[in-house]
Parts: C-alpha cells; sequence; structure tokens
C-alpha cells in the first residue's frame, strides 16, 4: 500500500515552491523556482538510497539498483503552467519516488528502476513543449532552439547558462542508455475518468494536433446590389466548411479524433459587403492515427469541394502536424493486469494533451498511468485529486514496477 | 429628340468640377464643390428661362410655368461620393434640365414644371443620406442632426453656416407645394439591365435595409480535450446559421430581397479553443416589403432554432429597420407607356441602393426611370453609360414628363 502520509506531506511541501498567494503555483520551465523544485526531489532520492545524476537538459534522475542492470524508468516533470495546480508532473515524480521507497532495493529484479523529472515540460514560457524528454532521447531542432524566447526576452539559451548548462551540451540524446520500459502517472487533463466514474486510466494513447491554416478567397460585393446567383460569398462558403467539420468529427470514435475551427478571419468584415476573403484556422488532435489521417483527408476533400462547387479559389497551409502516439501494447496490458491485481478500477482511456511519454514513446516501449480529475480541468489551480484515487493510482504504479522490474511482458 | 450635344457638354463641364487628378469626382455633401456645382446648374436654369429657389436645406429648384399651376418635379442630385463617377445624380439633374429646354413651356399644359438638384444625397461625408429629400419632405430628425460630423470634425451645422444656412431654419419642411407627381432619372448602381441587355430601366421599388446584430453564446473549451458531445460550439451554430441565410434568401425571388453575413468575430478567436461567442451583422435588403419582412421573420427563427438545438444563448438587435418604398403604380405604368411611345426597350427593375426618391415617395407619386451601367458598378470612376443609353434614357424621361405635364393618368 502506498505511503500516503509521505505522498501528501511532500506533494504540499513542493507545491510550495512557486506558489502564489493568488492561488496556484508558477513553476516556469528552466526556471530558479524548477531548479529549487528540483533540489526538492533531489533530496528525496538521495533519502532513498538512490544515485542521482543530472543531464544537460536538467533533466533529474535517481537510480534504484546496480549500473550494469538495465533499467526501467518512471516519472514526470516538476515544471508548472502559471498559475497550475499542485498535481499536474509533480504527482508522477512524488508517486514514483514513493513507490521506489516502496520497492527499497532492486536486488532481486533483473532490472533497475530509475525515476526522472524532466526539465521544461510545459510550453507556456518559450512556446516549446517536453523540452527535457526531447533532449533525453535527441529530437530537439538544435538549429531552432535559440529563437525561443520568453515574455521577458529570455531566450532559452540565457536560461540554459543560468543553470550552468548550454545548448551546445545537448547536441547528442542525454539518454546514455536507454531504459527498457518507461512508465509516467499523471493527472488526467480531461473528463474521460470522472464521467466514467473510474479512478485509474491506462492510456493507450497520446493524441497530436494538426494544424492548418486555409484562406477561401471570393469576391467581396455590394450586399444589396449583388444577387444571390452572382456572388462569390466566402463567408458562406466558410460557414459550410466549419458546419460540416463537425459532421466529419462526429463521424469519428469520440477520443480517437477531433477537429475545431478556433479562429476565423473575414475580409473586409463589415456588414454591407459580401465577404471576399475568409481565413480559417483549423485544429485537429487525433489519438489514433487512422482517424486523425482521414479526419485531415476529408477536411482537404471537403474544402477542396466547397471551393470548386462555389468557384472559389482556397490555399491551405499545415502549420503543424504530428503524428499521434500509441503506448506499447505490452505495457497498457502489463498495466491493466496491475491494476487487476490491485483490486483497483479502471479504463482504458486516451490522453488528447501532450506529455514526456509522446518523447519516450518513439525509443522506448512506454506507457501512462492517468488518476481521475475531479474538476475535470487542468493547467488551473482547481485542478483536484481525491486521497483515495492518489491512492488508486499510485498502487497501480507501484504494481505495474514491479511487474516491469521482475521482467514480465516486456 | 434630346439634344446629345448639349447634355454631352455639360456632363463633361459639370464632372470638372471636383474631379480628381487621380480620375474621379470628389464633390461632397454641402461642400463649396457641391455649391460650385449648383451654381452650374442653376446658371443652366436660368438659361432656360426657369426661375430659380434655394431652399433652407441648399436645395436647388428650377421652375418652368405659372406659380399658380400644381407641379411636376424631375431631377436628382450634385453631391458625389469620394472618386465617384461622373453620372451618379449628375445625369438625373442634367437630363431633366435637357427635358426643360425642349418642352421649353409649359403653358400649353395645367402642370407647371420643376428641376430639382437635391443637396446631400450621398451618405458619405457624414454618414446621414438623402439630406436635403429629408429635408424638403419633414423626415429630418432635428434633434440628431448635430451628431453628425466629417473626417474633419465638421458638423452639419458648421457646414449649413458656411453656406448660409442652419439646423434650425429646417424645423419644417422646404417643400412649400406639394408636387403632383416626381419622377427621378438616375444610373444604376446594379447589373440587372446589363445582365438584361436592356437600356432603360422602370424602377418599381427601392429596398430598404434591416441590419440585424447577433450574439451567439456557447462555452470556451479546450479543442483537444472537449468531445463532440459535451462542445457548446458558437462558431459551428453561427456556421449553420450562415448557410442556411443563404437557403432563405434563394427561396426569394432574386431582387426582391437579399441578406448578406458581411461581418463575423468569434472569441477568444484562437486555433486550439472552441469558440465561446460569435457576433454576426446581418444584412437583409428588400424591395419587395412580403418578402423582406418574410426572410427577417425566417432569419430570426433560424437563429433561435439553431441556438435551441445546440443548448446555446443568443441575443438579437435591429440597428436599422428601414421599409421597402413601392414606386407608385400609375407611374411605373405612365413610364413603361412614354418608353414604348418612345419605341425605347425598357423592363422593369428594382433599386437596391438608396435615391432621393425614397423619401419624396413617402408623401407625393413617385417613379424613377434607371439607365443602363455599363461597368455594373457605381460610386467608382469606372461607371459608365453609352451615349445611346443616355439618349434612351433621356427620351423616356421626356415622353414620361410630357405625358405628367398633361395630366395623363395621375
Amino acid at each position: 500500500m502506498p505511503d500516503m502520509d509521505w505522498l501528501t506531506k511532500h506533494l504540499a511541501s513542493l507545491g510550495q515552491i512557486g506558489s502564489l498567494a493568488a492561488g496556484g503555483i508558477s513553476r516556469p520551465a528552466l526556471s530558479h523556482l524548477e531548479a529549487e523544485a528540483r533540489e526538492y526531489v533531489k533530496n528525496l532520492m538521495l533519502d532513498c538510497g538512490m544515485t542521482v545524476r543530472l543531464d544537460a537538459a536538467t533533466n533529474l534522475f535517481g537510480r534504484l539498483g546496480n549500473a550494469a542492470k538495465p533499467v526501467i524508468l518512471t516519472g514526470s516533470h516538476i515544471d508548472t503552467v502559471p498559475q497550475g495546480g499542485r498535481y499536474d508532473g509533480a504527482l508522477g515524480v512524488l508517486a514514483a519516488l514513493e513507490c521506489a521507497r516502496e520497492i527499497c532495493s532492486t536486488d532481486q529484479y533483473p532490472f533497475a528502476m530509475e525515476v526522472c523529472a524532466f526539465a521544461g515540460e510545459e510550453s507556456s514560457r518559450f512556446g516549446l513543449s517536453v523540452f527535457g524528454s526531447r533532449a533525453y532521447v535527441g529530437t530537439l531542432d538544435l538549429g531552432k532552439l535559440p529563437s525561443y524566447v520568453d515574455a521577458n526576452g529570455i531566450g532559452i539559451q540565457d536560461a540554459l547558462t543560468e543553470l550552468g548548462t548550454s545548448i551546445e551540451a545537448l547536441g547528442r540524446p542525454t539518454m546514455e542508455q536507454r531504459p527498457s520500459a518507461f512508465i509516467e502517472l499523471h493527472i488526467e487533463q480531461g473528463t474521460l475518468l470522472r464521467d466514467a466514474g473510474v479512478p485509474v486510466g491506462v492510456v493507450t494513447a497520446i493524441a497530436a494536433p494538426t494544424r492548418l491554416h486555409v484562406w477561401i478567397e471570393g469576391r467581396a460585393s455590394h450586399s444589396g446590389a449583388s444577387m444571390p446567383a452572382d456572388r462569390r460569398d466566402a463567408l458562406v462558403a466558410a460557414a459550410h466548411v466549419i458546419a460540416e467539420i463537425e459532421s466529419l468529427m462526429k463521424r469519428e470514435e469520440p477520443w480517437q479524433s477531433v477537429a475545431t475551427v478556433g479562429r476565423i478571419r473575414a475580409v473586409p468584415n463589415v456588414i454591407n459587403v459580401v465577404p471576399g476573403e475568409v481565413e480559417l484556422g483549423i485544429d485537429i488532435r487525433g489519438s489514433d492515427p487512422g482517424s486523425k489521417h482521414r479526419l485531415v483527408r476529408e477536411i482537404d476533400k471537403l474544402i477542396a469541394r466547397v471551393s470548386a462547387r462555389r468557384g472559389l479559389s482556397v490555399r491551405r497551409q499545415a502549420v503543424v502536424n504530428e503524428e499521434p502516439v500509441r503506448m506499447d501494447e505490452r505495457i497498457v496490458s502489463l498495466v491493466d493486469e496491475a491494476a487487476g491485481e490491485a483490486g483497483i478500477e479502471r479504463t482504458r482511456v486516451v490522453s488528447m494533451a501532450g506529455h514526456d511519454a509522446m518523447q519516450l514513446a518513439q525509443f522506448v516501449p512506454t506507457g501512462m498511468v492517468f488518476v481521475r480529475n475531479q474538476s475535470g480541468i487542468s493547467h488551473n489551480p482547481s485542478e483536484h485529486i481525491s486521497q483515495e484515487d492518489i491512492q488508486a493510482g499510485a498502487a497501480v504504479l507501484h504494481r505495474s514496477l514491479v511487474l516491469l522490474l521482475s521482467g514480465a511482458n516486456i
């Protein structure tokens, strides 16, 4: 059974670092507050008898067991969004440490165990997400890195220098030994578990966005004197696109993929002129690659169809195009099995938000454990998990780690 | 037959007043340039042997015939939009004067004839349209008048003072004697005659706008984590409204009424948030009151239906709500008959743009003669009428005036 006193105490204490008088926590990516939280976690690792290591990206690792053994990695991140909650990231790191305390020694297992606290997971400071895990697996675009600057004009290079490291030091992946598996526990940032009435989610996939900018060009004309047959109204065309995108989305399984037109701009946008041009911003998220690709393809066909039928020209640009990431099926089954053994009710879920596990999954068999969020919202001080659910999540993580350390299933 | 040399010469000379090096003419409402054009027209009136009168709104009248007789009024305006063309307004005044020259004397008729040049027809300077004809018939909102200010901060009051008159002098209609009929010749500002291949249009009605501001309120949510069933997407609702408005418009006869969503604003209007609120600006123009009222009613029902079906709240405000104006049926028939007698091909048309005739029609049996616009656009230097079409229009106006002066049909 997880030591709830220990977990509760350290969640509260870690939550003090960067806490705001107005409520919530701000521990920006690559900041001194993140470093302070890392120091706090490092001391907990040392208390657990772990061997501690900091990499060039300021990712922190605590190892339990012989350096010659293959390793099972678990953990999350310790930075937050501005006015974030106390669970996002921190719970995954502390639950992993609590498991390490319980497991105590890996001498009996063929694997060693490592707990990580990845740096800079949140994109809110620099506009770059999962910095630490990208550096770990080697997926950072080093050429582009100096261009990320925060709202105060401080670049990633400056921030790294302050922390005693540099972009140059990230020239190769900081992952020295490829882990045999990675498992991340995280608060759910949506409502699936709350709506299902289940405390724990076994994540099967993490959604990734494709973002389209679409320009529809018709012809502006007088709203009184131009007759229906003569009009080339870009806004009516856009309306057909927006309405039909919802229908296309609804043909897909919920949580497999969704599509949103979040942004619209009409030109000239005055009441007595038929709009000559409309710009749309479309966000398509999919956890299932087949579903997401189909949705993107159908939206492209829809736009072409509407513009052809109405004699309008259309331009389309994909400004973001990321692939959904599937969790490793063996780890999904293993977590499911672990929850069964621990007697914890669980359901399979997808994550529509991004996580460090997305980066790890490209190189390492990876899984995630979600814990039910009472408020259903995250990136907000109101995110909340009950004591019982924390206990349930930590128990599933613990049992999963024991299975992984034992060499089961993978 | 109209004296084309005379008409051509004075159209060119009048077009010099306010002409721009870059092309086009700018003779703003209630400006010194409009006054200069009025002086030019006044001299033509005097040359025709007319009795000339200027009213408190700076409307100019030239009378042919005995002051004791009832009067047939014809004319248009002499101000222009910025970079306007040489026909809009001016042609109606000069064609009326050319007819007066031909008619020469009204001694043989039971009616006198009056040619008018209304002041400030265009709304481009002060945001108030048909100023002169409103003052003439007494439909100015005198309390609101001081609030109209041009881009240079000059108010209508200042402009009137410069012209030797005042708002106070407009306390009662400047129409001393109610004319027995009014007929206005004007360049068509749309494409109906050009598309029909007919030189002259007999106007049956002038459209009037109803303008609706509509606010649709849903709920903003995360574009990835909010599932289709949970969404209250204000933009998708707006899209259904916009698409369906086009269908509703197409059920009405073309040129009876049209509806346009010219303006749209989504909140927060960022690519990764489901829009929580959308504001629409809808312009409904109708020349047929039944058709226009039905269209407004159907649009209201549509908005209510879409918002109810989607669980969104909606607010709606009519910011403009004007009634279409029908031309007098006897005058419509008379103009039709006049064209037949003159052997001019003509068709019945509606005007989707506003004219001084809208104001007159509320008090006086009124008709309009449209002349085909080669370019199909107006309020633009490229507006153009062929010599043949000017001749045809002037011939129809001349024959109509002769019939009216003779007391036929009204």
